[in-house]
């Protein structure tokens, strides 16, 4: 199929988490939780209707700055293509919904953004700037590789 | 959040599900399946990378016209919300992502159709045309009355 | 960017123009009109907004089928990549939002439809099936060969 | 139809231009420049395929918090509903493709961003916090009050 693509707002509802895929490039996974909200005409008033949760991939450039900005809590804007996995582990299945992301923001809904621009020339390629946090790698992650060479 | 809107093409995995909503309406459940391809630059060919599968939700006259439609093995486009559901049974968790259709359709990239229009008076509403199947209600579905008022 | 993918459901608003590519292939071109409907809390009442234009092009096998398939004022969902384009002709501008399409079919909202599933190794490629109707070619279309390859 | 939802990743293109709606609500306008990258099999590299132009449109909330943190030439994710809207001005006709945004945030493929939380209880209803700029109004938009009842 043409790949689902997707744009999921929420909150970053985990500590980031660093890895390196074995091609040696930055990657950077963290959950999404998405509350969608509904208008109750009976109430006349607005309320929770349920959570979604997703698991985000970011890599490379997206990944570094991703690393520097982005903290557990903070609400973002994610825009990925959809993968619905399912993972057999000691005789159980597991579903997971990734999101392979293409672009992350801050949702400006929710407050306010001071953006610094980083030189292509150095992101993810030449020496890291000062100020600019180390991609502190994580054990090498068993799905990231595949993505790699998106 | 704002819901996720996601537009998935792909093909019917399950024989269609029909059910009845508490408030007495029609309503279809089916598998979907989308494989994503991609294309091997070493080897210069496309293949298979992963498949993604979806329960597919359609409700009233969607629902009426897809059990009249859509049969197993077909190819669709699906456009809907997503809902990835969690739900605890005995113990063990089950994630589900779900799309609630806003529209289907048969992929014409695979074959062609003969479309015919309903008429949107008695579409869901009044009394079945002659050659209108019957929905034939499965048991009431857990979910879906949650969906009902959309 | 990463390409905007945008799904629209509509009705098609023209006659479908047959065109050939400079490589030979088929190519359709047509309007699709889509009407924006609002809901009125004032006057409890479902209303029209505003209706959004596009001009939707198909390449290939899906343009063979949807030649065969889809007429003037029928309902469809068209998924595909958005681009805004501006040319100039005699001094004045034009903007026209096209839909490149990856996936089109019948509104399944709308009527019921009859699927046939076209072999993949005919379609667009060996001689045409009897009853599949001749791709009359219009004249090349200027935009159409610069999309050919996707 | 059901409206159709468009994620756009681009660079603002335009200063941007203050508004109040009828209601006297915040609201502001910007150009966005998307450019569409592909990769030419033949010279084995990336290069520009086309630039789509559109008119973003924020209220409210998000409005405010736009004002505060985007300025010309910044990368930025843009979600929201596409509207062609086509317009009769002196005997000719004016197409733009417009986005009512739903989130905003800046592009972190493209450097990093420092986000600090704006109070809900505040943003967009009680008094302006220090060093939040002032909304100047425009002249009111034409456009924007029918937008106004999102």
């Amino acid at each position: 199929m043409n790949e689902p693509q997707v744009t999921v707002v929420g909150n970053v509802a985990t500590e980031l988490d660093h890895r390196t895929t074995r091609s040696g490039e930055p990657a950077v996974r963290f959950r999404l939780a998405g509350t969608v909200r509904r208008f109750d005409r009976a109430r006349e008033a607005w309320e929770d209707a349920w959570t979604s949760f997703f698991t985000v991939w970011a890599w490379r450039t997206l990944a570094t700055n991703v690393a520097t900005s982005v903290t557990l809590g903070e609400p973002v804007i994610v825009q990925g293509r959809l993968r619905v996995k399912e993972e057999e582990k000691e005789g159980r299945r597991y579903v997971t919904a990734e999101l392979l992301a293409s672009s992350i923001g801050h949702d400006l809904n929710r407050g306010t953004a001071a953006f610094r621009r980083v030189s292509p020339a150095r992101a993810g390629g030449g020496p890291p700037e000062a100020g600019t946090p180390q991609v502190v790698p994580g054990p090498t992650g068993a799905s990231a590789p595949e993505f790699g060479l998106r």
